[in-house]
C-alpha cells in the first residue's frame, strides 16, 4: 500500500507555493513532490506538448541548440515546479500514463490505471517533474522525457482513443470547446456564420452544417485562398465569402448577400488576427449570439463595438473547456473521412 | 422646406472621409457638413461629457488652463469632425436638443423635434461640430457649447425625463447596461453575486434584490469599507463580503460560507480593477451565468481561466446597450428614493 496524503484543494491550491492564497496557474512555485494528495492523478509522462508561443522564444534563445534547450526546459521545470514559460507566460500540455489514481476520486474520474491520456489542462497549472529530456522535436515543439506530472481534482484530463493516430486526438484537444459549443448552441433552420477556417473554424463549420437542416445556412467567411479552397473541397459551408475580415462594412455587404438580407443567428469567430471583432458584431442579428473563440479578441473592442452599434447581440467568451468537448472532437474525426484527412495533412 | 440628402448607412459608414470602408469609431476624420441626410438626427448640443480619461489628459497637457484647454478641444474636433481624444481613443457622450429627425426615419425613432436628449453612443463616433466652448467644468469635465452634433439611424439617444435632475440622468447613462442585463437575467430564486459596489454594481444590486424573491440570495463582494457601508446602509444585499477580489480561494472560502456551501447562478462583475476574473470564475457553479461589465476584464485571463478551472460557466461580454436600459436606470431612481440620493452625493 503506498503511503498517501489527506486530502487537497480542488483546484490545487494546496500545491502553491509562492505566493499563498492564489490558483496554481498564477503561482510563481508549485510544490511537485510525491506522494499524491488523496484527490489527485499521478501520470508517467511521455510528451510534453509545448505551446508554439514557449517553444519559439527559448528555440530562439537557445539558437535551436538541442543540449541548451534541454538545459532550459528543465531549468524553468525545477524551478517552478511546473512548466511556464517565464516570458510569454504560456505553457502546453502532456500526454501520458496514468499510474495511479487517489482515493477519494477514484470513482469520480472516467480514466483507470494504465490508461494513455492526454490533459486538457495547461502545463502552466500542472505539477511537474522532469528526471531527463530524451528528444526534442524542433519542428513539432514536442518534448520525449522521463518524469511525473500531478492532476488534481479539477484538473481534466482525456483517454486517448485507440481509433486515431496519438498525434492527430492530441492536436485536436486545444480547440475542442469550439466545435463543442457550435454543437451544444446552434440548432435546426438558424444561419450560422464561422469567422476563420483553422483547426477551431472546420470543426465548428462541420458541426454547424450537421444542425442547421435544410432550412438553415451556413456561412464561411475566410481570407486565405487556401483555406477558402478546402472548405469549398470539404463541402463545410453552403457559402464561402473570401474577404478581410477587419472591414466590417465589407463584410456585412456579402453577409447579406449571402443570407438574402438577413442576418446571423450564430457567429463564430476563430480568426487569428485582431479587430475582426467588429466584422462579426454588425453581421448578427440583434438578438443573435456570438463566440469569440480566438485569443486575438479584446474585450473593451467587444464591448465598446456592440455599443457603439446599438446592438442588443449576446457575446460570449469562448471557454476551452465544456463537457464532452474532447469526445467530440474525435467523434468529427470518425464521422468525416475527408476532414480527418486534412486535419492529418495540415495541422498534425 | 430644408433640403436633405440622400439616405444614408445605418451605422454611419457614409461620413468617413478617412480611412473609407470603416466605421465611425475607428475613422480618423469624419464628415460633419450639413444638411443632414435623410436618416439621421441634427443635435443643438448643449454640452459634451467628456470621459474622464480623456478629460485628465487634456487637462494635464493644458495644466489646467482654460483658454488652452478650450483650443485643444477645438482643435481636435476640427480636425476629426468628432471628439475623440488622439491619445487615449475615448469619447465620452453630449446632450442637447433635437433640432431636426430626417424624413426617411421621422416614424422610427421615439424623439420629436424639441426634446431634450442624452446620446447613448460614444462622441468617438458622433460628427459634431464647435462653434464655441463657452464653459469648461474643470471638476466634472463638462463643456458647455455652442455646436451640433448628429446622430446616425442606429445612433441611440433618449430622452431626459422632466422628474429627474439632468445631471442624474447623464450620470446613469454610462452603466445603464448593467442593470438592464441583471433585469433580463436573474428571476426568482437563484443565488447572485454582484462583484463591486460602485455606480454600475449597486443599480445591478437593486435589480438583483428584486427580482430573486424570498427563495434566492443576493451577495456583494467589495472591497473599500465606505462602499460596503452603503450597500449595508441602502440594504442591497443579503451579504456583503469585504474582500479583495483578486484573491480567487479567498473569495471562494466566503461566498461558500455565504451560501451555505453553494455557488452563484448568476455573477455580475462590476469590478475596475484588474485580476477579478479568476474569483468571478470559481464562484461560479458549471451552470451558471457570468457577466463582465468592468472594462478592466482581460478576454484571455477569462477563457483561459475558466478552462484552467475546468469550469463550463458561460462568461458574456457586457454590453453596454440593451433595450429599454436608460429608462431603467431612470426608473430605479424612481422606486428608491435613498439610493437616488445615495448617487447625487457621490455620482453627480
Amino acid at each position: 500500500v503506498i503511503y498517501m496524503r489527506k486530502k487537497g484543494d480542488v483546484y490545487g491550491a494546496h500545491r502553491v507555493i509562492e505566493p499563498v492564497g492564489y490558483l496554481p496557474q498564477q503561482a510563481i512555485k508549485l510544490d511537485n513532490s510525491l506522494p499524491i494528495y488523496s484527490n489527485e492523478i499521478l501520470i508517467d509522462v511521455e510528451y510534453l506538448l509545448i505551446t508554439s508561443t514557449a517553444f519559439r522564444r527559448i528555440k530562439e534563445q537557445c539558437h535551436s541548440d538541442i543540449s541548451k534547450m534541454k538545459h532550459e526546459f528543465t531549468r524553468i521545470v525545477d524551478e517552478k515546479g511546473k512548466f511556464q514559460d517565464p516570458v510569454t507566460g504560456s505553457g502546453g500540455m502532456l500526454t501520458g500514463t496514468i499510474r495511479e489514481i487517489g482515493v477519494s476520486i477514484q470513482n469520480k474520474v472516467n480514466v483507470k490505471k494504465g490508461d494513455k491520456i492526454a490533459t486538457l489542462v495547461s502545463l502552466s497549472l500542472t505539477p511537474l517533474k522532469i528526471k531527463e529530456i530524451q528528444e526534442i522535436n524542433l519542428n513539432t515543439g514536442h518534448l520525449k522525457i522521463e518524469g511525473y506530472a500531478l492532476l488534481f481534482e479539477k484538473g481534466l484530463c482525456v483517454k486517448l482513443p485507440n481509433d486515431l493516430p496519438e498525434n492527430l486526438a492530441v492536436a485536436l484537444m486545444d480547440i475542442a470547446g469550439a466545435p463543442a459549443m457550435t454543437a451544444k448552441t446552434v440548432v435546426m433552420g438558424q444561419n450560422v456564420i464561422v469567422f476563420g477556417a483553422g483547426k477551431a473554424g472546420l470543426l465548428c463549420l462541420y458541426e454547424a452544417m450537421k444542425r442547421v437542416g435544410p432550412t438553415g445556412k451556413v456561412i464561411c467567411v475566410e481570407y486565405d485562398s487556401n483555406k477558402v479552397e478546402l472548405v469549398k473541397t470539404l463541402n463545410l459551408a453552403h457559402q464561402v465569402i473570401q474577404i478581410d475580415a477587419t472591414k466590417p462594412l465589407e463584410v456585412l455587404e456579402r453577409v447579406k448577400e449571402a443570407l438574402g438580407g438577413d442576418l446571423a443567428d450564430v457567429s463564430i469567430n476563430c480568426v487569428n488576427v485582431p479587430d475582426t471583432e467588429m466584422a462579426t458584431i454588425i453581421s448578427t442579428k440583434d438578438s443573435g449570439i456570438i463566440y469569440f473563440f480566438s485569443m486575438s479578441t479584446t474585450f473593451s473592442k467587444a464591448a465598446l463595438g456592440a455599443e457603439g452599434a446599438g446592438k442588443s447581440v449576446k457575446m460570449l467568451i469562448g471557454n476551452g473547456y465544456t463537457e464532452g468537448h474532447a469526445e467530440l472532437a474525435f467523434q468529427i474525426m470518425r464521422e468525416n473521412e475527408k476532414l480527418k484527412e486534412a486535419f492529418k495533412k495540415y495541422f498534425v
